[in-house]
């Protein structure tokens, strides 16, 4: 059997140059390296709603915003399934099953959960449904029988749950469900993109985001006011390029051919930060450079958006008939399931047939 | 809008009397009432999973028999609409999108949640599926719309956390669902009927049951046997009645026409324990009276459940299109759901000519 990965993004904002790099690029170089025989990429709407339970419209103006950003991105629906979890209702079948094969305190040592918990400020008034996700996401990835979830390191506990889920049911009722493995990010600079500002987490409220959907003009101006190296003040200062955001950019965006095309004076990445370490390399310079290489990056992203933006309906019509393919396989997979633990009373001819003769 | 019920048992067992005084007989009173708009009976086979995941035969198995004691008691598909939990999908839905609308603190305050857990020894090993069972309760009861769920006292705590899930839901979406209230039982008797050894549980365990689908031999072998007072030795002591067992039964069972019948040296109940508590009535005279007035009341639904054990694959059929029905109504809660909470994106067409619009 070949290889079928699932992956998505909670609708809670449009997408920005974080998630590019940390999955998304990934995604589709994944999608056409045409070793997979599937790719299932769920807008997690029902997951978004777990802890925005009370702002439902946020995700819902945000799922056709993620869904642009996929194909602007090069998501192609001839050759991934865009879909979303919402409207699979299978998805919450399965995860009343499995809700039944794990225990509270396993929940409760989810790293992941643990540390998502903290982040959010939720204390003791966590919602049933935000602590139950990593379950949910048990449903999701073996309800199309994936076999690869791309994700960083930070989801490891998350993929490990599912496995624990898939070994327990396989092993009460019958091998059924197919445990799947996380695929790390190959590249380190990828992990996590730092905000314009330098700190670690991207943030709409911090406004230090780069978004995949913005201008030329947009992009120049955050990164121009990009935090650099604060010893660095004058140009002829030897400067640091480890923290120094400009640079982390770069080691996410630059290829060498962006030298000979907009830098030529330097052959690659290395040497330009060997000048900026030693000193006499100025911020600007450098800046402006990320703003090519940035543009040059997002043109042909932002290019696919202005023609999928003219026929939005399109885009709903992809979704639609995505999730439509997506409730389908879904169904195979919970029809399996109903079978394995023989709760398909109706269909189970066998079971009416023993029950007549039993009271003949 | 009229009344409308919702009401249920866990199939791991056949019923027994204990069911009948307890919740059964009021069932059936309360059917043919005419006081309710509409009637919904769930054999709760998805809830008895949650604490028998590794066990589902036992539940397949008792599907069937609970239905026979269902109908052999007289509930009547005419009148009530029997269906199977676990074929009515949309309440696992329903369940997922209120478990956004629960904290996990709130779960644990839960009385009978706390009770049960005890009952069962779960401590530290409880199914999350367990634990979140009356946040899928809510599910049940709000997606037929009741108004009424029959229940003893000790369901009073799960029925609230019901109309807290009501209250939260409609206050964030705007009206939507319908509070329900509990219907009490009108007799104190009838609350919790002991096992025949005197116990205060029935279970098949100890054997101290006496089934609905018992035969009149057996009837009799299990009152001759059953615990009556300790320190009533010879027929001229005087003996009590309270904590008596063969009394407790007649307590729920006897009707004054009975005396007439089948001891007519008594008008009625409080003749016969005025006797008893004075001396001079033995333990054996009242047990025959009780298996008369026990095999009287029982005769009824054994003739019923002969003629549907002879059709087995027609109660099947029932349970098929019960569960059709109950299909058909949960899912127009759950479209409500959806549109109250605006998660149905593609039947929205004002949210996709916004984006059309939006984009132009």
């Amino acid at each position: 059997m070949g290889k079928i990965i699932l992956t998505g993004d909670r609708p809670t904002g449009k997408l920005h140059v974080g998630h590019y790099v940390g999955s998304l690029r990934r995604r589709v170089e994944l999608q056409n390296s045409g070793e997979f025989e599937k790719i299932y990429i769920m807008i997690a709407d029902t997951q978004a709603l777990t802890d925005n339970a009370e702002n439902p419209e946020k995700i819902r103006q945000n799922i056709i915003e993620v869904a642009l950003d996929y194909l602007s991105a090069g998501l192609d629906p001839e050759k991934s399934i865009l879909f979303i979890q919402s409207q699979v209702p299978q998805l919450t079948e399965l995860t009343m099953f499995y809700m039944n094969l794990v225990t509270v305190s396993r929940l409760q040592r989810n790293p992941t959960v643990k540390s998502e918990i903290q982040m959010r400020n939720f204390e003791t008034s966590i919602p049933v449904g935000f602590y139950c996700y990593p379950i949910s996401q048990a449903s999701d990835i073996t309800a199309f029988k994936a076999t690869t979830v791309p994700a960083g390191e930070d989801q490891e506990p998350m993929v490990e749950q599912t496995r624990e889920i898939v070994r327990k049911f396989n092993s009460v009722y019958g091998e059924t469900l197919v445990e799947p493995e996380i695929l790390l990010p190959d590249n380190d600079a990828c992990l996590r993109l730092p905000g314009t500002d330098g700190k670690a987490k991207m943030s709409k409220s911090l406004g230090n985001c780069i978004y995949l959907s913005e201008t030329a003009d947009e992009v120049k101006k955050k990164v121009m006011s990009m935090y650099t190296d604060p010893d660095h003040l004058r140009v002829e200062d030897p400067g640091k390029v480890e923290g120094n955001t400009v640079f982390t950019y770069l080691d996410a965006f630059c290829k060498d051919e962006y030298f000979e095309e907009f830098l030529p004076d330097y052959a690659n990445l290395d040497e330009l930060k060997a000048h900026y370490r030693r000193g006499g390399l100025g911020d600007v310079k450098v800046k402006k450079f990320l703003i090519k290489v940035l543009n040059a990056e997002l043109e042909p992203i932002r290019k696919r958006r202005a023609e999928y933006e003219k026929d939005i309906a399109y885009v709903y019509e992809i979704l639609k008939k995505g999730s439509e393919t997506a409730r389908e396989v879904a169904q195979k997979t919970l029809d399996d399931v109903k079978a394995a633990m023989k709760i398909n009373y109706f269909e189970d001819e066998e079971l009416i047939a023993y029950h007549i003769k039993k009271y003949q």
